[in-house]
């Protein structure tokens, strides 16, 4: 070996570092269930009574912003309370309706569970309460196992119970900080799965708008339409009437807020004018007379206790832990992503694994109260925001506004007709069905389209969990693709430098003669090494074949590869076996601190020895080219 | 802006190229489905009536070796052929009785797969035959549904029946060229399941060297453990004296293939010396006397049809359906691995997804001739390599064999002690237990390690398809833990020269003042979105709080970025409003071709700024430095 080739070939690749078992596996811990760092600040304090502080400020955020609370700003969380309370009151009574619930279940819904939030929510601008897809898939589940028109007693305890199931598993996932699960709920899922809710809530409104008696128990699409075909003979002109016209005022009042912003309140507080309009037109024309449904009779009283109703019964537990564990995971999903988009917005803190926590801890104080499921609905927290939140306080307000309501006024919203609350929800999911976000995912990533398109199809034409599964699956099914074939390319010189790029990218990248440089995907495992020995063979054929001089060297770019295992260093050793035997050298350059440990580990770097380790792509380019000319040389000598 | 701003800015990252759909989808496609390019050497013909012949050569692989075939070759696979065929005789009848099945259909089994393999097989060295773990698992799935006592018929319909929906399933799969559901078996889970299979093997054959007439239908450690403890009593001393003497005889040969390769024969025909010499003596001591138990009477005659038997009744179905779909995939996972190896070994063609076709062709027609599951068996394909194989013809001569043993000596066999049978079997198990294998894996990948015994814990001590799903599961939580917490690292200069490296594995890397240098893991997906800008973030703290000056220049390294989605660019933008909002500068490096269309086209370069872009980290770095003197330099005069 002459000089010049020892010291390219000791080009200062690292070939000795070797980190030990515990840190290799704390880092990975770390990476995977801590990556935001919780305890940083904690750890960071030197006293320990100040530690201790800090500490129980970070489990319970109240203490952190509590004492630095003022008059100025509460008196901003008070308008921002009253307005959320006057969208709470007919959004909880509407919200019930949609899971075959009394209405007073979905107020007693904004008390107890927004006054959890407020100690434990890491977010200012999360207006609590219940979400329309939720409550139609948890009374949609729960319908197959008890009838809420038969057992009403029985259907609310399962409520509760699911409620209580749904609890202690979103506090168990952010205590035990699994927040990774939630991750995998893609914006595209999202944005499908509450598109098609819209539409089959609004179809399942026209009940109402039209004043039907009769209709389908099942949600979709093709079961409403004909459910509303055949009682036809019901459809009642003056409710129809009454509900175009209460939709025409909520639509006119969003366009207002669209057109301009400052006049959000108007929109805000559209829900509860309908109601309260609503409730006094039909009181003064008798409506009732005249087919108009209203609410009914409407108790006196704040949350009585439920956890006496808990039932764990083995004939219902299925279907109660199916609709716990669903809506638990989708309501966490989506509350947090809007959560985060807020906080984004205003760079106020924002927290995931906190905020299972408080959303877990509001459902189980929920399911001892009476309440059902709660979380972060998109339309309340945004109004929320727009009115100007600065902090969780504005969950007291409304939560008191709410005990008010329940304590003295609960029952004139008796006389609400319940085509008013029809228009209300039908209102509220227009304004979900976001198609231009499913044109900007078709034009963006297409099968981010079919994730989307899928749950939106899959919740509109088969169920609101099937749908859900489905998406989330292909999401899964993306992910899974990708680890089978991560993508590789070929690289070329760019003429003016030392640089290599993808040739197919820069046309002027050019090819180096006997020299094949290709960059490797990440990671290189076991379900990607058949394909990566599989696509260097390829390279190398197709290269051989378009420029028909022999390739002398393959030398794998590393950089890139961040993971590799066994079974994937076991497809590089079978690589190069089968690359010497066509007479190649194979080398590799840079490969990342993991990578480059299990290779050492393997013996896979004494197999394939030292010198075929590069820190750089030139260097070993270079390198290649170098021995070419001397083998060509040497040949030349032979041949003389 | 400078001309030296200008010129770094436009340092020529390619922000135009746009593939159409079509060229994407293509490509994306023919890397899932046809990585390795199967077509090439049909379409390279330019005849049609080449390109006929070349197609045909291509899926029966007969066509394309038999052509060149000549006597030479012919006789190396006769001794192949002879040999194999000797060891497929004592497991044939010893595998039925794993999956108790009557011991003729484990000769069957050797007949007609073989044929069918030799005219559609890839492999050179495959030798088809039943396979341990495969027969075990489906007689014990079958059981559940239909007793092998009291429903003799019924039993074997049902595994006739399996066998058919294996067949199908491997065939469609290759077809359907979905060779990639196979590349998420590991070689760690095939492994582990390897040797808890043997273990569990080995125990149950001990109720035939101990002797004893009950026995636990059960196959995990503790059942077996438990079952030879209760019938203790009905252990014979002379059939277990006999089942050690076989059973070091045994292991002395194969003892002597690994000191001397040349005598692989030796151990080749040792299992079908033990059946002659242990049905030799059992006929002259009267065996059956002294407790011995032997095979019993067999019929001669070849395979009669089966296929008026297959059974879909919807009572059985379930198991059926089970059985075929998990042991077709674990037979061809296994069986695709072993012809790998063998096909690297000595640069043979070897193709996943013809061998797929193969295997589902031969259990197809096996189905309807009253064979069961085939594949190529490890034992026995390494046997058949050691003989000297050349081509598939060895199946065939195997099959001929078998044929003529079918037809004129199958009453012989029926004298075989099942003691022989147990000795065989443990000893065959004893080899494949690799102890070593899990060794190396401990040592060099702890995940790995924990894949392979889950699968070897999890067949021995709950059941062989919980072991198996609990493996492969942990192997694709592993990938879809990579997939949520892809691997960065905070990037350094190398003292002499324009290369960043991870300062982690490269000690003499360096920072650069206020700016900030990351490698990004790939992919940027939904599940990662977060994390990602959690990670960034985090590094801007610690390396504030580190160095102590003022971090103004974040740059992302994008090398080794392959793919993005709509939620990762979203995540990228929601990353770059916080990092500006603390007065941080974010650019980009080097994005390749199909995350740089995407960034283009959700307008992600427009809003951060196409001067945000540079083509290599060392030019990304001194425009920053240089920006950052600038501002220095504005800061001074200002002061001044």
């Amino acid at each position: 070996m002459t000089k010049l080739e020892e010291e390219i070939h000791n080009n200062g690749v690292n070939l000795s570092t070797q980190r030990s078992f515990g840190t290799k596996l704390k880092s990975g811990l770390k990476e995977t269930f801590f990556p935001d760092d919780p305890f940083r600040q904690i750890m960071e304090e030197e006293k320990p009574s100040r530690r201790l502080i800090k500490g129980v400020q970070y489990f319970v955020p109240i203490f952190e912003w509590l004492p630095n609370y003022n008059l100025r700003l509460f008196f901003s969380d008070l308008i921002a309370g009253l307005t959320i309370a006057s969208l709470a009151i007919p959004q909880g009574i509407s919200y019930a309706k949609l899971a075959n619930l009394p209405p007073l279940v979905g107020l007693y819904s904004s008390f107890v569970p927004p006054l959890v939030y407020a100690v434990f929510g890491s977010s200012r601008h999360m207006a609590v309460g219940t979400i329309a897809a939720a409550s139609l898939l948890i009374g949609d589940t729960i319908s197959t196992v008890a009838d809420h028109e038969k057992e009403p007693a029985l259907y609310l305890h399962l409520i509760f119970t699911t409620t209580f199931v749904t609890g202690v598993f979103q506090a168990c996932l952010g205590f035990f900080r699994l927040g990774i699960l939630v991750d995998f709920f893609s914006h595209s899922t999202i944005t499908g799965f509450m598109g098609g809710t819209a539409v089959i809530l609004i179809l399942q409104q026209l009940k109402g708008i039209l004043g039907l008696k009769h209709f389908s128990t099942k949600t979709n699409v093709v079961s409403v339409i004909e459910a509303i075909f055949t009682n036809r003979h019901e459809i009642r002109w003056e409710t129809t009437l009454l509900g175009i016209i209460f939709l025409i005022f909520l639509q006119y009042t969003r366009h207002l807020r669209v057109k301009k912003p400052k006049l959000f309140w108007v929109s805000a507080i559209a829900p509860m004018t309908t109601v309260v309009l609503g409730g006094i037109f039909t009181y003064l024309v008798k409506g009732q007379k005249h087919g108009i449904q209203i609410v009914g009779h409407l108790d006196k009283g704040l949350n009585p206790w439920s956890i006496q109703y808990l039932n764990f019964d083995s004939r219902y537990l299925p279907a109660v832990l199916r609709a716990g564990l669903i809506t638990g995971v989708l309501s966490l999903a989506e509350g947090i992503a809007i959560g985060r988009s807020f906080s984004v917005t205003d760079n106020t803190p924002h927290d995931g694994n906190k905020e299972m926590i408080a959303f877990g801890l509001m459902n189980l104080f929920g399911s001892f109260t009476s309440c059902y499921l709660t979380s972060g609905p998109f339309s309340k927290t945004a109004v929320n925001y727009n009115a100007g939140c600065k902090s969780a306080m504005t969950n007291v307000v409304q939560a008191v506004l709410m005990a008010l309501t329940l304590q003295f006024l609960a029952p004139l919203f008796g006389n609400t007709p319940l085509v008013a609350l029809s228009a209300i929800i039908v209102s509220a999911m227009l304004g979900l069905i976001n198609y231009e976000e499913a044109i900007y995912l078709f034009k963006v990533d297409k099968f981010d389209f079919v994730i989307c398109m899928s749950a939106f199809l899959g919740v509109a034409f088969i169920s609101m969990d099937m749908g859900l599964m489905i998406s989330v699956g292909l999401g899964l099914i993306r992910g899974l693709i990708y680890l089978a074939r991560p993508a590789s390319c070929k690289l070329g010189k760019l003429s003016d430098s030392g640089i290599y790029r993808d040739v197919e990218q820069y046309s002027n990248a050019s090819r180096v003669p006997g020299v094949l440089a290709l960059q490797i995907g990440s990671p290189v495992y076991f379900s990607n090494s058949t394909y990566i020995k599989e696509r260097i063979l390829r390279y190398v054929k197709s290269e051989q074949s378009s420029s028909g001089d022999d390739i002398e060297h393959v030398i794998l770019d590393f950089t890139g590869v961040t993971s590799i295992d066994t079974t994937g260093i076991e497809g590089l050793l079978e690589t190069n076996k089968v690359l010497e035997r066509k007479g190649i050298q194979m080398s590799l350059v840079n490969p990342r601190l993991e990578v480059m440990e299990k290779l050492i580990v393997s013996k896979f770097v004494d197999k394939i020895g030292k010198e075929k380790f590069y820190l750089n792509l030139d260097d070993a380019v270079m390198a290649s080219q170098y021995s070419l000319r001397t083998s060509k040389t040497n040949n030349n000598e032979e041949t003389l």
